[in-house]
């Protein structure tokens, strides 16, 4: 995993140590132990190990890197404490994420985060963005910092472009929003003030087609991806942390939800929906308007709500029908 | 229920008196009654009834408001007649109710509505709205006549506000158009020039995030309310005089049907929806893809199409797979 | 159906003869015969036959006007060969198609499509367009190159209209996009270099309502329409080569697929989906929810997914309550 510069999308607000972590969680901390007071630069998440970072963890994995490189634990399961040499236990894993984050990045989900613009022929373009001059931009769009823009592109009217990469010859149709803030949150803890920050970019590589007014989501800690030639229809909700592998299909209205991870050349019909944290396999067809609650493999076609094999809810149609339906 | 000042978001076109309306609906009158003649100044919905106003019933509900305040009824049930002491028959109530609206209210739906707008770091800020300075707003928005926004709200880009009052702390995403038209008409008189004027609005409270490209629609005579700390994901349409309590958690792609009523702690699935006029009560559970055609119960759990108590449709679907499914 | 003149949304890039395109296509061609290298000047469709124009069938539908006018055939079926007098066929149709629209029309989703803006009120309106000066025209709205607009239509704001024909009295609500590019490219061969060229236009009769955040697609050669009286809610997605009769009511979130054909006098719930190329008659009636699948008969009332007459949906329902659900 390409290891982008998070700061170029979300500027340090505050440099930070396990000292300081240790004072800005003290209402929440059970325990505390660490033997080198290093510098955070960063953020890791289980599957992007970054040295100099913190690490929010809800269960213990072990992991030699947790000891291997400079990397300070926050947990609530006080169980890996036996396990990791830098780590600090609190009441509230959700909470000590807020207050860290808020307390050491900017983002767009508290007062305060800034950008600057340029009006470039209708449409307001960071000047911390980089497109390439080959691209056409349509007019009212905004596109915000860090975002970079690959040759021959084009985005159309009315779009909204942050924290992202967007590779070359893309197309991103009308009032699109690309980049936007994930949705999460305790569930437990409502309300904006318990917003968690979402300081994850999305990454759209080369021949990617995305329609109108689709919304596709910022990683969390991570990214969120779409492979190359994906073709993606209109109002496409992509949740954060989505990952989709080269060529897929996915018409209109369909939503993908948080972290679910899908292979290449997948064919999603209108309508479809995702759970959150699935597996799709390669080559998989699913059917207009299947709710897909589980991992699907390779090279399967599955239909219906909760989406089984299409041959399985043709039979089950039949058999309906028998019954009079 | 608050008495907004609509005259905010609506200015008054024509005064009207109990005799302007008589001749206004001169070839739809049946019948007309009344001993004074006195001014009408607003509209009362069977749930907030207001002196000088007018309101259109189409049953009769017995009411001794209707008799000891200032209001005029307008019916089609000739019935109501024996109970109250002003009161217009009509033939065609729907048809009178536009007459009436459209004469008396600008509102965005007919030619005519107008704003003043400064154009503020790239977003149309009305010049009778009233946005606290703590606000950031993003670009490309428009935020109409009469809106007013709470300390600390952000507000992203390409946003579209009317015809609300937002609290404190919300957060609204980019894309998103909030106090937008109801889709209120006679649905055997088709057509936008018989389109019922909406001149509710949208009260949201404190601590609300909304996300991208979400669709809430103002009251039509009432308010659509939001609670506090809701959460609301993307591409959720919430349609006219739909009451939402505090704490709701409403993923994405969800639908809510005009004049629903939802009760504190709600958590709702993504795609789900539900049909007009029905009542959910509080602590409710709604499983993604659920269409909820019924009234729920408190501390309920539903999944399914109808809706239905999740174990149900559990079992339900536990029984299909012994049939082969 | 009205012949509409697609230059003036569309310039022509590269004028074209048959020579042309067999050299254009040379790494494609498999068979080529022509008597008369006449001038191309368009592209018709099985259901509009133009003089001077060029036709992509994959499969041959026998048609005197193919031989009685300046018609010139690509074709992927051998067999055309024998009944056609002006014919190029082809080892891959839609790969031949993409060539040979690139090469002769300017379209949005090539780089190089020119169009000129002024601003007006706070929206951009192209040079080319003509909206008619009763209407009124809210902030942040693109209107594109080619679209003209009747009297006393409303276009809230953040709308953005390409490629259209708009009537009278129409309202379209704020963040709604329409004339965009249908979804269309060939499954087997992805991503937006592949995409195929729309070049056809949406046309929107009289007194039509288009609430938030809809997507209306422009057809791919013919147009997309929607009659006269059309109340459509809010995030409707219509993609390309749709036709609606009068008087439909649309509800919310409901998606309607590639070229299906919908009678007058229809009603559609919320959040119902409809296959591609079908046909719904007169009068249907069609529940929330509904996933339609086939063709519907006039004056039917269809629910569930696949869709069949309600009567025997709800008996199911029955069915399946008896057994406990």
């Amino acid at each position: 995993m390409e290891n982008i510069n998070r700061n170029l999308f979300f500027p340090i607000k505050n440099k930070l140590n396990i000292d300081y972590i240790k004072d800005l969680l003290s209402d929440l901390v059970v325990s505390n132990k660490f033997t080198n007071n290093f510098e955070i630069r960063d953020i890791s998440s289980l599957s992007n190990l970054r040295d100099n970072s913190i690490i929010f963890l809800n269960k213990y994995i072990n992991n030699p890197d947790y000891n291997s490189k400079e990397i300070h634990i926050i947990t609530d399961n006080i169980e890996s404490e036996n396990h990791c040499k830098s780590i600090t236990t609190v009441k509230n894993l959700n909470t000590a994420y807020n207050k860290v984050l808020n307390f050491m990045y900017y983002h767009e989900d508290q007062i305060g985060f800034q950008d600057e613009f340029n009006l470039v022929n209708g449409s307001y373009i960071s000047k911390f963005s980089k497109i390439h001059n080959s691209c056409e931009i349509g007019k009212n769009c905004v596109i915000s910092r860090g975002v970079t823009i690959g040759s021959n592109s084009i985005v159309k009217n009315n779009v909204v472009i942050k924290n992202s990469l967007i590779g070359k010859n893309v197309i991103i149709c009308d009032n699109t929003s690309i980049g936007c803030s994930g949705f999460g949150f305790d569930f437990n803890k409502r309300g904006s003030l318990n917003f968690n920050p979402q300081i994850g970019i999305v990454i759209i590589d080369d021949n990617v087609h995305i329609g109108s007014s689709c919304t596709i989501d910022r990683g969390k800690i991570d990214n969120t991806l779409i492979g190359k030639n994906c073709m993606i229809d209109n109002m496409v909700h992509i949740a954060h942390n989505v990952v989709i592998g080269n060529n897929a299909c996915i018409a209109a209205q369909t939503g993908i939800a948080g972290s679910v991870l899908i292979g290449d050349n997948v064919t999603i019909g209108g309508q479809a929906g995702f759970s959150g944290h699935i597996t799709i396999g390669e080559n998989v067809v699913i059917a207009a308007r299947s709710g897909v609650t589980k991992n699907i493999k390779d090279n399967s076609t599955v239909a219906g709500f909760p989406a089984v094999d299409i041959k399985v809810w043709k039979k089950n149609l039949v058999m309906q029908r028998k019954n009079g339906y």
